[in-house]
């Protein structure tokens, strides 16, 4: 029998929202999916070290990498966030439940070998650079999220 | 030939988008799909029941059940809400087009028999309890929804 | 062998989304996959012409058509639209990159025959006319999107 597939493109930059996206892939992967979640956009901000890292940067590249979050843990909230509040609700609500804040959830997916995926063509658009990004993970564009995404039935946009 | 087969993660909890959920759930329904909406995060709010619920609950899950809205009918929109105005306005158009509101579209999924579930995960996060909810809607976890959604072609987040 | 086919639907008016949605649906028909991608709500602003024309509206009809975006260009982001900065700001950026613009993206699909649909039911709700919208596109419901989206795996909600 072929493997199940579920393959997750993460486009949005929310906590909540990255959290769900790694809830799903980490399940899928416990019931034996292969998982992919290919990270675009806003969604490459789950991928960042917290640390800043020394690179050159124009103008541009630089201011947006000042905006955007440093990391999964840095993430705001797409509902009730007031202004930073909200995450930290959250969090301690998480805390007091025992549940798995999102830098744990990722790390998770990489023991279980979920592929983690950084789109280089917005990476390129949001001056995001390799070294920025979590170790391991691969690099790829539309063509490799389709081949993946074809050969499965849980396909989803976050 | 086996059944058809649609999957719907409602996160958002937008009228709006709650809206393009239900009604892409009843017309599934309509053509004789297995449809199941699990809903999670803000989109547990529509399944809430409007009128408020005495219970015992710690001050974060207060707070929360306080700043949710209670309801499908009072959930704002995601674009040009206004501070409440534009669903309204939205609500307004609707009527004059004789198209269904949200609380229908649940009611009409519900005839269906379109599987309602609450993310228990969730539930346990925000603070809500099976008592505000709906009555029979079935209450699971991240296993129950990919052994929908791996069935199934239609598989969507909202 | 039956041919491919990757379904989205187009339910956001963010200029961010919109140019994902059109990024894998012109990635999926380059990798011959019959391709729709069905516009509802705020991604029907996506099809709007950017000229105004003048039709017969009643107050709400027009109201929504002031408000709303007229045309992909025109469109805002999900994330740091900064009233209308951060799209100046993308756009910069895609210039230096040579990245295609959202119009740019929309006039490949149809060149590589995507099926552009827009949705008659939000149409209505939200006062456009035909006449506002791009030539040489679709109309139809929801039994039409689920006719094209349960026959294959990428399905995308966005």
């Amino acid at each position: 029998m072929e493997k199940k597939r579920t393959t997750i493109v993460l486009f949005s930059g929310d906590y909540d929202k990255a959290m769900a996206a790694y809830i799903i892939a980490n399940g899928a992967a416990a019931y034996d999916h292969e998982v992919t979640i290919f990270h675009t956009f806003w969604g490459l901000n789950a991928l960042r070290k917290d640390e800043t890292i020394p690179l050159k940067k124009g103008f541009m590249e630089k201011m947006f990498g000042k905006m955007m979050p440093r990391g999964a843990d840095k993430m705001g909230l797409s509902k009730m966030n007031f202004s930073g509040f909200g995450p930290k609700m959250i969090k301690n609500v998480m805390k007091k439940h025992n549940a798995m804040t999102l830098p744990q959830l990722i790390e998770m997916a990489e023991e279980q070998e979920v592929k983690l995926v950084a789109c280089t063509m917005t990476m390129d658009l949001l001056g995001l650079q390799k070294e920025e990004l979590l170790n391991n993970i691969e690099y790829a564009g539309v063509a490799a999220y389709l081949a993946d995404a074809e050969e499965g039935n849980v396909n989803l946009f976050i």
